[in-house]
């Protein structure tokens, strides 16, 4: 008989017929003539209760069968008795395909999340994980879906990259030599000698995609990246892993004004497309006994979703924050024009002053990367960050400098190697044009949407410094 | 005047209307009273003509400029009066935004897509390059429709690896170390200590999301992973890449037949979807002047869509060979049982015997990876690859291994380390179920659908030894 997934049965209501199912164990409670079996087999966040009658020839061994087992049941589909009325199954035959033993280490008793990280290969066998990580299935859809209907491009850049693109130097060296350095070639310094490493060079993991994005927005128009991208910042905090997605647009022809409200209808594509696609799931997560955000989350995002975004530039955030009466919020770090907006500061203004995200532009260019465009005031930057509520920045973006020489000016000012970026500089040299795009940390956003306070919770497998199992 | 793609303009039949475009001059041709520019956006294969009257003001700069600059043009769209009629643009006002001069490498005489890979960032905007980019976005699409379709879940799997995880070897290190080793701390052995590296061990990149995705088969049922994968062989042919992108599906409570359907259902959709979304791309590329591909490859594949995929075991594949006069083909390598197939074999199955796409299975389990299921025959494994005309291999599969001590009885076989995979054990020790997958190679996929004859052109960046520029 041909195997049905538990979400259809659901879904589509499917009683009184006889089907098949097959899927991993979440309990089992024996009563006097019958056992329960709570059955999911990961098609979505709804489970299917069994009832296994003492007639069937292998009832003691399915009885007996423990949380985790993988079984198939045939059965009759019909709508249960309960209080809220749910479809479940009278078995007829039960098919044992897997067992699990007392030394299975997801047992019932409330397992941590933290006690789960040291089990990411089975964590998502759990209620958690399992909506945490379809939810991030349904915002990657949503993501695709979001850019190719507005005629952007999916760009796979490079992940192996010649060039430290941001400048910061936070970033994994990749090569062939390392694995046995005392056979390896080295320079007269003592270092490898990289011009006979596999490429000839000494080459890194991306820490972006922007550069590569700008190239293809200026061929195919606007383009988007959704890949990894990594930083071996020694960062262990809720919010950092040294390997994480992005999602980079780059739009030729277009401004800041227009990327800042590209962002805000992706956000709220998001939320929107979350809420549709994966409520079940964000109804369990949001109501988890230690879920850190609070029970009405789901109308905090309605609320995003159907609002403006506020908008201040760095100059008026800094005023808010220079008049926040310290007797209510003490900030650690000074709020004076040319200091750095720090994650207090961001918090504050998200979720105290204005209740919602912000979009902050116009920064002051000591913040902020080479490439992006100068104000007339000649101190800013068309740079803007978007902050949310519980999280802080989620968002960064810019319009880039398309004028060549006020690029190498930058550069020239800022000591960078402009060799490098030989290419990067052809961009304004051949047919350059205004151009903007900004990044989306997946993660954060996920974390944002699901409610998961600690970032490691919302990625298959966590690399974060001295952690890379699995 | 709000912008349009010229996309738009085409697709939707825009004419008797004033409107704006903003794109990169392909061509600009004078004759006596007007210019005629040729304009392309990205958006589309299609250009837009656009017709400038000698009266507009700065209709000099216009006429004078050089292929590859950027303007932006208001005018008045209308049906063309040529041979075939097609929508163009009467200019009323043309603003240029970014010029060229006569460095611009990309000139209007044929330029090789050997030259055109050392201009990678600039190589998108030609014609060929757009074509090929586009139809890369929409096979990336038609990848995410298909299996989300059919109920399946994206997975993330990891970038950076702490095991070796096909066996072969062939991977990039990543360290923090590497950078400067004068500085870094030693082992006895003159190694760099690991241990205190970034994440306290050596690392590597992935070759593979398989075993990740096995862990997570058996939590959410079926996933797959689409993302880079890595290979450190020194091999410089037009079918390998030192990063490439990989499809990996891993189907929970399916054998070797299911995936073996899966993957044909899944290669016809990505050539049903390219025909259907990207035949402009197709249509241009299989008429390029230096195509490899016959002119007809466009029925090729519609044959290929509408027919059964022909299905052979190894054992039947090899007496097929066995049997080939040598005076039609001579075989480089030997055709006995036992042997490896060969791409000449591959090859000739293929493009000659079946001319169509084959499914080979059952391998001898030596040439196999160690987490193949092995056959009653306990000599072969339900292993399975498709080949296809002109490229080869663009699948490996198999059913894996679901039983414990068959599999730690072939990893001590092979002399593999269990510990450092406790963790994929463990999905063998914990209700494991019969499961599934394969890998698609989605360059090589890219290759076949669009006809280029070097995996380099159908990447963005491509990284091949030596090679890590842009």
């Amino acid at each position: 008989m041909k195997r049905h997934l538990i979400k259809t049965i659901h879904e589509e209501k499917i009683i009184d017929t006889d089907a098949t199912v097959k899927g991993w164990i979440r309990s089992v409670r024996n009563s006097k003539k019958f056992s329960f079996v709570v059955l999911n087999d990961g098609s979505s966040q709804k489970s299917l209760q069994i009832i296994v009658d003492e007639v069937l020839p292998n009832y003691a061994d399915v009885a007996g069968l423990l949380m985790g087992s993988a079984i198939s049941v045939t059965g009759r589909l019909v709508m249960g008795g309960g209080k809220i009325p749910s479809i479940e199954m009278q078995a007829k035959s039960v098919e044992i395909i897997g067992k699990t033993d007392e030394s299975y280490p997801l047992q019932k008793k409330a397992t941590s999340l933290e006690f789960l990280r040291e089990q990411a290969h089975l964590r998502i066998r759990t209620n958690t994980f399992g909506a945490v990580m379809r939810v991030r299935h349904h915002l990657a859809m949503a993501t695709h879906e979001f850019f190719a209907k507005r005629g952007f491009f999916y760009l796979n850049s490079p992940i192996i990259s010649g060039v430290d693109a941001e400048g910061a130097g936070e970033m994994f060296t990749i090569s062939t030599l390392a694995s046995d350095i005392s056979k390896a070639p080295k320079t007269k310094e003592g270092k490898l000698d990289f011009s006979r490493d596999y490429f000839g060079k000494e080459t890194f993991l991306a820490v972006t995609g922007q550069l590569e994005g700008e190239c293809y927005a200026m061929g195919l128009g606007a383009v988007y990246t959704f890949g990894p991208t990594f930083r071996s910042e020694n960062s262990n905090t809720t919010r950092h892993l040294s390997e994480f997605w992005m999602i980079e647009p780059e739009v030729a022809f277009a401004d800041l004004d227009e990327i800042a409200e590209l962002a805000t209808d992706y956000i709220k594509y998001l939320i929107s497309y979350a809420l549709t696609n994966a409520r079940d799931e964000l109804e369990f997560l949001y109501s988890r006994e230690d879920a850190t955000v609070e029970k009405d989350h789901m109308n905090t995002l309605m609320h995003v979703r159907d609002s403006k975004f506020m908008r201040v530039t760095y100059t008026e955030a800094m005023e808010i924050l220079s008049k926040v009466d310290p007797s209510i919020k003490r900030f650690e770090y000074p709020t004076t024009w040319g200091s750095e907006l720090q994650t207090e500061h961001e918090r504050y203004l998200a979720e105290v002053h204005f209740k919602m995200p912000v979009i902050v532009t116009d920064y002051p260019k000591e913040f902020k990367a080479f490439y992006m465009k100068l104000n007339p005031d000649q101190r800013t930057v068309r740079a803007m960050d978007i902050l949310v509520p519980g999280i802080g920045e989620i968002i960064g973006g810019s319009q880039r400098e398309d004028n060549l020489d006020l690029l190498t000016k930058r550069m020239d000012e800022l000591h960078m190697q402009k060799e490098p970026l030989w290419w990067y500089l052809d961009l304004r040299r051949f047919g350059s044009v205004p151009h903007a795009g900004f990044g989306l940390g997946f993660e954060r956003a996920l974390m944002y949407i699901t409610g998961m306070s600690n970032i490691r919770d919302v990625i298959p497998f966590p690399r974060t410094p001295k952690n890379c199992d699995f």
